[in-house]
């Protein structure tokens, strides 16, 4: 967004742990509509467990290879109102505003890295509200259409060293030297789809012709209550098959999900309830 | 969509069984704005329940008569990755993109009928991803943005024969010689109306002028576990009504609905809770 | 939105009942989109629970002084298709159109009274449909786009007086001699925040410079099913902050929110869940 001339139609859009009950998400819309009424706005989500910054950065990670230009808004933000910062990092086609807790920085890693990145200390595009524990509506909205409507990235307050950008962990990953991998449930969809951390290359290159590997839970997170508490650690064997119709009924399978990653799927049953499996289980995933 | 001369404002519309958790719609939105960045989007509904391709069809046909014109992206797809097509049927107003599964075709004909149909077939217009399971984002999205821009639908790949189309077997209507109607329930709302598959025309004419018809269970299809097992069949009494507020508190009602079906509804209290109603219930309504 | 010249470009904003499982809301964009195709809109929120019209109104109200200058669309109608009236009443900057029982007026009152009111009587704006159970989509959304798009008020019906519109009661603030206040639970949202009608002036003075305050449940409405029937009263003591972030985990607190209003908060956990407290429950918030 340096310059207006020939760039590529700007879009803002929102990732939020707010849900759609509330109107969060509605005031975040009104203050972009007042502050940058031209830009179309995409919700990517707002569906984001309750200040899980984890899941957040996993799901901005996820959508980052399709964003439409322009500027990202995410919050999820257990922090706000005390002194973590709110930032804006801009990579060569996308640049991400919230808050610097980690959030952020798995979706810019995915795009390539930081260029720059400065604090939202500007109060001057901060809105003037009723209280201090909104930021999305005061401070991150308000830069995210400053940026559409072409301020630039250092009006907006000081640079930060890319290096002093707050990190989690990142997920489980671990390739063993037979071959198979130890790795985590990053994500469970609507369908019932576990996603792992694991992508195909981190595997036995031969392991994917394969037409059935065997899976194992070797950790798993405390339970929820309700759940069940010592969920079965198999194992499964899990057909390898490129489309979810490729199964029969009820069969487990291993498929290269959508992203690019491994994920374990049934058809026409919800593999992650068949399994007790929940996000941040890790598994092992071998050849039969 | 065939000329750009003095045609309509064109939008996309998008109707999925992707709920809203997951950033499935996000990317939907992502790509059309990326490659259709000027063309309006509305959100039909993406809480289809998952897999639930009649529930889809039908929602698709009680939204069709309010369609804004342009292009309709419907995604409820069981079926993906595998050789079920994907396809983009024509109406005179509205252009139809998804999967060839019976998904699309009680809103086309509700629309006057199919006046050319392609087979999504030329991977020119896909979108380069990482993994074959979502082609809403990668298939028929991108196709819809081509189809908004001006491309023909001709474009996009082969003709396909409109009798080859797939069908889901229709909703039960069957009106009976004594002028009571035997009625799929097709939809349960929010509110807890129940919607039926029958309109005022298939019951005797003078019926909805009675001040109270009756109304039986004929048919149930299994409950899911936590359901009634053997819900009760009635006969209820239901008060023929104009609107909810007719209705005393907890008292069952029958309205003509405001998509012109007949629907059984309570005032201050949800209906299908109250009788245990659920989707595919059949219903025999006659006079008192 | 009295002239087209210079004026500030206009919003459609939507707050309804309607959830997003069902089309209503896809309906509404849809008939916006024909009639309006150029006018933004935003979803401020559709998850007010069904029929309620008291917590709507209070929705609409926190949302008002963030609205995009324009047009707002609410509704929570139970009784819809009877002769309760359909209204639009202006304020300066935003002209609300919905139904004439209450949801409208707190909003309306927070940014400073209606200027002008008509009933929507002129049915040649209305959409012709197939049943009379839906205004949102017939009457209101249209009512909308044709203000949106330049109509006066006073081309959609006659007058009405101000002093007629429907009001409800007012949320419980009451303010003690001894510098205490009564106040009801207006608002629990996603993190269990619990917003109270009682906002910092409605205490003594120098009450939020003390680190605790003692919170007791004086009145609760009646529980649904499923919920403690006898909630515990307190006295709880809630610690005096200014972001979540300043409490231990599980420790209540008291924090002016980002509505300008008193709110009873934890940090990662859920307040409202862990004191049983729900909408309209009366809390007497004193020094300790």
């Amino acid at each position: 967004m340096a310059t207006a001339q020939g760039r590529p139609a700007c879009v803002i859009s929102l990732l939020t742990d707010y849900g759609l009950a509330d109107g969060f998400v509605g005031a975040l819309h009104s203050v972009l509509r007042r502050r940058a009424p031209e830009v179309p706005i995409v919700d990517l989500t707002h569906a984001i467990a309750p200040q899980d910054v984890r899941a957040g950065g996993l799901a901005l990670r996820r959508a980052a290879p399709y964003l439409a230009p322009g500027v990202v808004v995410a919050v999820v933000d257990p922090g706000v109102g005390t002194s973590r910062r709110g930032i804006a990092v801009a990579t060569p086609e996308i640049t991400f505003v919230g808050p610097d807790n980690g959030l952020l920085v798995p979706a810019v890693e995915e795009l390539g890295g930081a260029e720059t990145a400065v604090e939202l200390e500007d109060r001057g595009y901060w809105l003037q509200a009723r209280g201090a524990t909104f930021a999305g509506r005061d401070i991150f909205a308000p830069a995210a259409a400053a940026l559409a409507t072409g301020k630039d990235l250092t009006d907006l307050g000081p640079p930060v060293e890319r290096a002093s950008l707050a990190r989690l962990p990142a997920p489980v990953v671990r390739p063993q030297h037979d071959g198979s991998v130890e790795a985590e449930v990053t994500w469970v969809d609507r369908y019932g789809n576990a996603q792992l951390a694991a992508g195909p290359r981190d595997l036995h290159p031969a392991a994917l012709a394969d037409s059935t590997l065997m899976v194992t839970r070797v950790n798993a997170p405390p339970r929820s209550s309700g759940a069940a508490l010592n969920p079965p650690a198999g194992p499964w064997s899990a057909r390898v098959v490129k489309a979810f119709a490729d199964l029969s009924p009820g069969q487990l399978g291993l498929v290269v999900d959508s992203y690019g990653y491994l994920a374990l799927c049934m058809y026409g049953a919800n593999a992650a309830t068949q399994l007790a499996l929940q996000e941040q289980d890790v598994l092992l995933v071998e050849r039969a």
